[in-house]
């Protein structure tokens, strides 16, 4: 059938099936699948790799895929972390890299639409130069694409303030399952029906594939200025972020390190072994100078400490830094980061109890936690571990330690995902989130919508026999 | 059907058949359905009205009404204007007015949980006596019920610093068509796959039951000032207001109205012939001094003059008067509002086509308008328009201005339903704002969702053949 499909997808758009292309498309960035590559393992190669340069010829691939019943793995830039690209020899790859144009800036109303494929911070910086900022910065943006922000329902490290993708999205264009191109949000707010841009925001390409996004830009603030704090327990630094968030003030940037992380990232600027608290603050000057001198009063009243701001001007220069795992594999080291979230009042016993369900995995070194996203009603955590095991244990270390967090982060009534979607690792933790009925609500709309199941197969939905 | 689902419904829930009660229930609160009324045209009764005062009750109405195909329409307080409401002598009407508790109210995480049926204000009271405000304010806020606000994807008048109400709901707990109970949203923010909430939210009934709501909650601020603007054209205070929004200011309230609705609302505060802008400003005092000054002088800079606050304040008196329709009928006029939305370029042609095709229909004696909810990317419309005509004229004149201001909308680059919905009065203009190919993804998923078509059947969801 994939042959069939090749012979007839080249006469629509651009085909590789050169091994080195295919070979480096076999995953994203998960660091399970570089493991298993790390250690030799196999791993598959798609079919082909379909390159479209636009939307129509994203619809003719659809529409071939459909008919010569071919899955299909949409692929962005490979920045994904939970394993949602693993393609099978029978699939074609559907590379969006070349799908890279940015199709309009309309300063006046302060959007943009970019193709799927744009890189991240090519698109930041070319609103920047407008004037304009997108407010969205994953840590991945300088490896990430506008299309996989979408896709995945990434948050940015300034969503305090500017939200998270789906409160940046304008709208939508996709290629459904069909082949039918749908553009999903005309107006600034509508009231028509469900909202229909979530059904792709988050569905990891299984309900279609997301070929080009208007997104609702900012004007580049009059200033920005840093604060940093020392905090006795993260407790008190929770119940300090609550305080100010209560107040109705919201710093885009606010982080607050548990002790094992202040010392890795803040050694100079740590007061002993306390975490930290830094934010960053945005926007009109004279709100800025309010925001701070009423943020420093609640941090203070909650029991905080002034501490040197130049430790958030030190995150600020590194926070794009992405590791390499085969680095880490070689030093005998198996690690990831897990990020969940929880209401304020969850948030204390799901730090503590997955920091001690994450160090009773045997070879465990390090277990610790940021916070980076905060809300009204409650805060992310961004868990990192780290496993010293045999090569032969390190994958069974790895989804132990993801197991241990996932499950004592529902049990202590926090939410599994905070912001880097599901994918394979966490689809068999999805009803710990939906419930059965809910995941069979997913199932049920995914099913309809995708009814050849050719999208994405195998990701994100969980089988109705294994749930 | 409807006689044996009657005899099998009793045993689990309150099941009323009294000729008054369902009288009570034929329409809700929109206009055309009180045309009808008020011309003693014939409107259907539901076969019977259930009374459930719990979710587990609810189920086991669905439940049944599916295994008898009884369609099903769900009808929380009755203040819906677009159709939402018709019911046959086939269906049975779920009644949630009984299930109207507070489930709870969460202090620390500021959320707070109510049955769906409860009423708004009643809601808001609640949370105010414990130094809260859910924030959202809708016109309808004494006489709406929570489910009603998220079923229908609602605004409140403080939406531009409070979001409307998807940014406001937690968690849904809905009845889906199969009888499951699902509560979708356990965290602050979650990338576990699509946002299923969406499913519900603005589905009308089409989709499931909504049986309670979680909405984050937010303190009562600690201040709120009024500020006013005189303003020479209609253009110049979206201008006015798109730079504020650029700024990044969000005054809770920003409410521009053309002369024809200043004179109707703020007579004596009107300078001659002008349009008015009002704001409210709330939050930390310090942030409000500053956003008071920096406002203003970005207003003054457009072009704007500085009005008694006066009038400000006299619409916060007055804000959630809702007119009687008879009244109006027996003047001899028809009236409605119409709610649209439009990007910043496509706003000041969207209004001035609009007011020109809607003074194009005959009998059309005033047509005028408000914004009232503000965005970054654009703005709302609140069209308003009343018709002198003979009686038997009344309904075509009322729906022939709803499609001037439907299609004028569309032409001219907006998105068609701000915030009251579409029921039945939008549905044949919901192509408009998803596209063909869009409307076509709702019935899919509708029909997958509710594969008995029980749930509403007629609403929202543009038929097969219609379209």
């Amino acid at each position: 059938m994939i042959d069939d499909f090749i012979r007839d997808v080249a006469l629509v758009t651009k085909v590789v099936t050169d091994v080195e292309v295919l070979a480096a498309r076999r995953f994203d960035y998960w660091a399970a699948s570089h493991l298993r590559n790390w250690q030799g393992r196999r791993m598959p190669s798609a079919g082909c790799v379909v390159q479209p340069t636009d939307s129509s010829q994203v619809q003719a691939i659809v529409r071939l895929a459909a008919s010569h019943r071919v899955p299909i793995v949409p692929f962005g830039l490979g920045s994904g972390v939970v394993g949602g690209i693993m393609p099978t020899n029978d699939c074609v790859l559907l590379d969006l890299s070349a799908m890279n144009r940015t199709l309009s800036i309309h300063e006046h109303d302060m959007l943009a639409t970019f193709e799927a494929g744009k890189n991240g911070m090519a698109a930041e910086n070319e609103v920047a130069e407008l004037g304009f900022t997108i407010g969205h910065w994953p840590q991945s943006i300088a490896v990430s694409s506008v299309g996989g922000w979408v896709s995945t329902r990434a948050s940015g490290q300034f969503s305090t303030a500017y939200g998270n993708i789906e409160d940046i999205v304008y709208s939508i264009e996709a290629v459904l399952p069909t082949g039918e191109l749908v553009t999903l949000g005309k107006a600034p707010r509508a009231a028509a029906g469900p909202d229909l841009r979530h059904i792709l925001m988050g569905a990891e390409g299984t309900m279609g594939v997301i070929t080009a996004v208007t997104l609702s830009l900012r004007a580049l603030p009059e200033c920005q200025r840093f604060t940093a704090f020392h905090v006795d327990t993260v407790d008190q630094g929770f119940e300090a972020q609550r305080r100010i968030l209560r107040a109705d003030w919201r710093p885009p940037v606010m982080r607050l390190y548990d002790g094992t992380e202040t010392k890795r990232n803040f050694g100079d600027f740590q007061r002993e072994r306390s975490p930290m608290l830094i934010m960053v603050h945005e926007g009109p000057t004279s709100r800025v100078d309010a925001e701070m001198a009423d943020v420093t009063k609640i941090a203070l009243a909650a029991g905080l400490e002034v501490a040197d701001p130049g430790a958030t001007n030190n995150w600020m220069q590194r926070r794009n830094h992405v590791p390499s795992w085969a680095d880490l594999f070689d030093q005998g080291l198996v690690v990831d980061t897990i990020e969940i979230s929880a209401p304020w009042s969850k948030i204390g016993a799901v730090y503590s109890e997955s920091i001690a369900a994450l160090r009773s995995v045997p070879g465990v070194v390090s277990a610790s936690a940021h916070s980076s996203h905060v809300y009204r009603s409650g805060i992310n955590l961004y868990f990192s571990f780290a496993a010293a095991v045999p090569s032969t244990d390190m994958e069974a270390a790895y989804f132990e330690c993801w197991r241990k967090v996932m499950e004592s982060t529902a049990l202590n009534g926090g939410g599994i995902a905070h912001h880097h979607g599901a994918g394979r690792l966490r689809k068999p933790y999805l009803a710990l989130d939906l419930g059965a009925a809910g995941v069979e609500l997913l199932r049920t709309i995914a099913g309809a919508v995708d009814p050849l199941s050719i999208m994405n197969p195998g990701n994100l939905i969980p089988d109705r026999t294994n749930s």
